[in-house]
């Protein structure tokens, strides 16, 4: 094997060392689509960049043209306020009378769907030269997607503000892109959903899956049975007036509201009204813990049914949806088990077991539900043959699940992938697709296969916190649920998704301001700079450990430093990718060198200063293990690049010492995990590798180093 | 007269500084009442700190005792949220069910008003020791105002949250201490108001003075006059429904909603509907700048009463407070002036002159007020002899005209002082008070003096701005109106707002966390930090410059660098104080040098930075000047401590071209002013007067830089 100058071979190593990244679970491709200088996302479905510029002045305006109506003109009245909002121009209150004088004209065909609707048309075209933009589309809807990508094509220089001239063409991959917002386990206040309802729409989501009934709450007001949400909800309801203010909020944005009513399990708001149709005799209390539990509504009692008949019914005319989502899922039976009556019932009904026992649940809620014109929809438990084609699946189990049902010939909509509440990045998120470059579905089949939602579960998300665990990341599920199968560049993704985020600032979103209040919060202290520089490298540890390493219930505050910190770390993507720079730089050691010593001193210098800003803070208490290992991470790394740059190998006991601390800093803590150990242990394995340095090619080298760091994987 | 060392006169050097500094209108003086290490704003009439603490541990439950009803179980619960979200506890959910059993007792004796009133006796009792707290009250009111001291209590050290052993007793000084809010000229949305109404409750003010109607928007739902509403209000208005939300919402925080409907002038949204009710035919459109106009309701028309009978009538059945503001300010009455039949009505009735026939008006408005069993308020021109004593005076004009009225036996409250929307430091209005010490009124006059009420006038805030303009300052006028007339340390102040307004974002408020959002959006990027080094040391222009500088209409995006920064620098008060003490320690000058030379640096290099930003951000265009000038003060600056440290004196030429720079710096430029220049200035002419040091005493030579640094006056 030939040996090549280390120098030589940046740029490969640079690639090699993400593919092992922890931060990218899947192979980045090269992203054909999107043009690098635009911030579009999600990515429309054809671009081309013309020559020239339209420059946007005060005297910008708009006229309407061949169709217009209130929600078009609201739309965009928006438009125009966050443009004059990033600008600081005052700009014309009134459309413009004709299409001569307008500097952008909006073509609409049509009002499209009354009702926003799966099958409504969301394509338009975008066309801008250096006097004019036109704005073309079949529908209302359509013209406002249009509208979202005319904002994001706003740029600035010395010269003004101004958008590129240009070419678009656009319309969604997929039909179905939704985020369900749990409301139930935590109550979100009106003006959360709306400002979500915003973002969603900048980043042209269009089903607002509202998950209203849980265990730990009932959160929509029913006429008929009342004792349901003055029961269940504690007093944190939405009123059908509020419910109708959502509707058509969310109309006027071209997005769907689709009602989650979770049954059979998942229901013990329910049965603290109405034991009578719980499988236990109760009483019941609303639920406070996290997790899965029992009661579950008896299956065989009519009342049951025509309980359900007469709140699916008062439901089925608040909610104008063609759907209805029932839930389904989780249920264990245990109640079930233990109930002799319903034992009874399946002996005699010859009905085999649990399964089979919901499976005959969701044959007689159907049945209620067709009555009343709403089509089902639910999570995967509920496929069974006997549900009708136009059901729709909703997996959380995965693409393969949902690909087995498209074979089958039903709908799906794939959430496995996109659960935002787990804490990971939004790469991750990014690659999950609902009809995979290696799906075995034929075409039609394919076709079953609608879209996807990201799921906000509602366990450990307050009003403060909700939208920093939806946003941004949402968006790049968005732009997976919209743009070119292809499109799958993650570091464009990140700089995009970066824009979006600030962006969505402008609609109310507190994703990014609500951090420095909670550090500050926490502190106690306008003073937050090393509280934030711990907090910029940890995150919540991921999937369901939180509630293992740090029990809280419903009721308690959500303003803890696992609150506060966020997903995705991109102070650590940063680091990651300067430290794999620097090692690529073998044998020199100078590429990034001194951005790390910088960082890493700033490490050790916050983790000084963290201990007497714990001892003012009680509540900081739990952080006191992580404040200490910032200085171990900070120290081992320091004297890792010193032997790089030196060229003088440590001694293995070292070597031995610093990946023993970083194995125990490795260890989450306060529900909080460091994503820069990996590095940090690279950079330690790559300094006791020295002497083997001269002997290897890179290529080995670097393996040597990462097969070596890689097992801790944090 | 006698020569002293330079060194031992720092402290006494500091205070005589202090009184010449622009920051402080008035000489401060000690505050005797405020125990030091406490965080109570506003400071209770009585505080005896005893020693001992109260641990605050999950286990913290509180008993109610004697009377308790849904206002109090609400605002205990309130507290509970708040205390849990400070120190991250999960606290239990119930009260105790036994007083025995309590860490908090709340021991109130009865609802007090039913609706909020200005005879609520809001006074209440606390007393903490090291196993038990005791709040006592008379009235639910009290109780709300005691668990807000309860709150502000909380502190934290290694051992965890304790509040000090304590003995208050407490009542307010003034019984109407209010807030106004605009929201006519910029509509404010529902969650804006309520997160102030929780801010006010926090500070204890208890009038929210809602200002409905403007010449610029007509905010309220009449079901009368429909028209009202939907012609003259953008449809930005609340509904009657809205109306008693904010209303139960205010009562709940022990908080009096009284209404503004501004008349006869301020009227041009009402005339949009109804021009036959106007001074002048028609038709009218909805006022779009900012200013006093011409439009007026016609006081001699039969027409015009019989209209206000009906809709005054209406909203008397909406707001239940005693009081109704009818405004009356402003009114130039040019449109009567060219009224011939205004002209002859005045003549055939012997009204002499447009203040005569406002005061007819007047006249009339009161018996339809008195008709529907409302109190009138107004502003200061409604003073007439007519008036009947149980009416309300809120002077604009000062302390003095309210001494007037009081003499008169008219009630009144002041607003002139608390203009905040006029961007003067809370120090200022800090010291407004309006039963000046030197108060000609005898103790029975006095008592007609009832309190005061902060103005947010809304021409340039919007639901993103607004509550920086309100907090924190208004948290020192709130003090003002509680504490005891002596409670005037300005330190001290500024210390515990900097606790308060931290403690505001708990309950939503957005002063702070929007301040980063918006250079943010500024900057189109998530670093900011030269962007900030600037904003940190200017101010919007004082009283109402900014209208005259920048031209904007009430359509305007209020999203500038003049809308982001902030009244009341911390960081320019801290440069100050720095350079003051640096000054007093001649000849030697080491006092807070590196501290000073550190920040003047940071300044150039903003300066440095923020040219790029600039030129990718058009909407900065216009700080492009405070640009430079940031880098001509920190010139000024870092050479004239660098003469003063190393003892050697610039010429004449180097003290006058850094005078001119500062000069040409301290013109306002994009509504914003530095308000450092001061300082710098003093440094400059210090160093400048270097050579005569050694031959005056201390006091000739800093009076001497003082009296030739002042005139420019910034």
């Amino acid at each position: 094997m030939k040996t090549t100058k280390y120098s030589d071979l940046l740029v490969i190593a640079i690639c090699t060392l993400t593919l092992i990244s922890p931060i990218y679970g899947q192979t980045p491709t090269v992203n054909v689509l999107a043009p690098a200088q635009l911030n579009l996302m999600p990515v429309p479905a054809s671009v081309q960049i013309q020559t020239g510029r339209l420059p946007i002045h005060s005297s910008f305006n708009v006229a309407v043209k061949n169709y217009a109506d209130d929600r078009l003109r609201a739309g965009i009245a928006r438009m125009l306020t966050r443009l004059a909002g990033r600008t600081v121009l005052t700009l014309p209150a009134d459309l413009a009378t004709d299409e001569g004088a307008a500097t952008l004209v909006v073509q609409c065909e049509g009002a499209g769907e009354i009702i926003p609707s799966l099958s409504e048309n969301e394509s338009y075209t975008l066309e801008i030269n250096d006097s004019k933009a036109r704005l073309a589309a079949p529908t209302v809807v359509g013209a406002l997607r249009g509208l979202e990508t005319f904002l994001q094509l706003l740029e600035g220089d010395r010269d003004g503000y101004y958008l590129p001239a240009i070419k678009i063409q656009d319309q969604p991959r997929f039909p179905w892109r939704g985020l369900l917002i749990d409301v139930a386990r935590h109550y979100e206040p009106m003006e959360v959903l709306k400002r979500n309802l915003n973002a969603m729409a900048a980043v042209k989501l269009n089903v607002f899956h509202w998950h209203l009934t849980e265990d730990q709450g009932f959160r929509v007001e029913s006429k008929k049975f009342p004792k349901l949400h003055t029961l269940g909800s504690d007093g944190l309801f939405y009123t059908q007036d509020q419910v109708r203010e959502i509707i058509a909020y969310a109309r006027d944005r071209g997005i769907r509201v689709m009602p989650e009513f979770d049954i059979p399990g998942h229901s013990t708001s329910w049965l603290v009204a109405y034991p009578e149709i719980g499988s236990a005799p109760g009483p019941y209390k609303i639920e406070r813990g996290a997790g899965i539990f029992e009661p579950a509504l008896d299956p065989t009692r009519e009342q049951t049914y025509k309980f359900l008949d007469g709140f699916l019914g008062e439901m089925a005319g608040l909610f104008p949806d063609a759907y209805m989502h029932i839930g389904g899922d989780e249920n264990e039976g245990k109640q079930w088990d233990r109930n002799p009556q319903i034992q009874a019932f399946m002996k005699e009904k010859g009905i085999k077991d649990n399964h089979a026992l919901q499976a005959y649940f969701n044959q007689r809620i159907l049945k209620i539900l067709q009555k009343h014109h709403k089509k089902m929809i639910g999570w995967d438990e509920i496929l069974h043959p006997d549900l009708p084609q136009d059901a729709v699946i909703q997996s959380w189990r995965g693409p393969s699940s949902l690909a087995e049902a498209a074979k089958k010939g039903y709908n799906g909509i794939l959430s496995a992938g996109y659960y935002i509440d787990l804490i990971f990045p939004a790469a991750q998120h990014y690659l999950a697709d609902p009809i995979p470059a290696d799906t075995s579905l034929t075409p039609d089949e394919a076709k079953h296969i609608l879209g996807g939602e990201a799921t906000m579960w509602g366990e450990w998300v307050s009003p403060e916190t909700i939208d920093s665990r939806i946003w941004p990341r949402t968006a790049a599920i968005a732009e997976r649920l919209w743009s070119p199968r292809n499109v799958t560049g993650i570091e464009d993704m990140y700089r995009r998704l970066a824009v979006v985020s600030r962006e969505l600032e402008e609609l109310g979103l507190t994703h990014e301001k609500n951090y420095g209040m909670l550090l500050r919060r926490l502190a106690a202290s306008e003073n937050t700079g090393p509280l934030r520089t711990l907090a910029s490298i940890v995150e919540p540890v991921k999937q369901y450990r939180r509630y293992q390493m740090r029990p809280q219930t419903m009721l308690s505050p959500l303003t803890g430093l696992v609150d506060a910190a966020r997903p995705d770390s991109e102070t650590a993507r940063h680091f990651t990718s300067n430290v794999d720079a620097f090692l690529s730089d073998a044998p020199r050691f100078t590429l990034y060198r001194s951005d790390l010593e910088r960082t890493l001193a700033e490490w050790q210098t916050a983790s000084r200063a963290l201990g007497p800003m714990i001892d003012q803070s009680p509540a900081l208490q739990e952080a006191r293990p992580l404040a200490n290992n910032l200085s171990a991470i900070a120290d081992a790394g320091l004297e890792a690049i010193s032997y790089l740059s030196s060229g003088s190998a440590p001694t293995t006991e070292w070597r031995q010492a610093q990946l023993a601390r970083l194995d125990e800093a490795a260890k989450p803590k306060a529900a909080l995990e460091f994503v820069v150990i990996t590095s940090v242990r690279e950079l330690v394995i790559a300094a006791g590798e020295l002497p083997q340095l001269r002997s290897m090619t890179p290529a080995e080298w670097k393996k040597r180093v990462n097969t070596q760091a890689t097992p801790g994987k944090n």
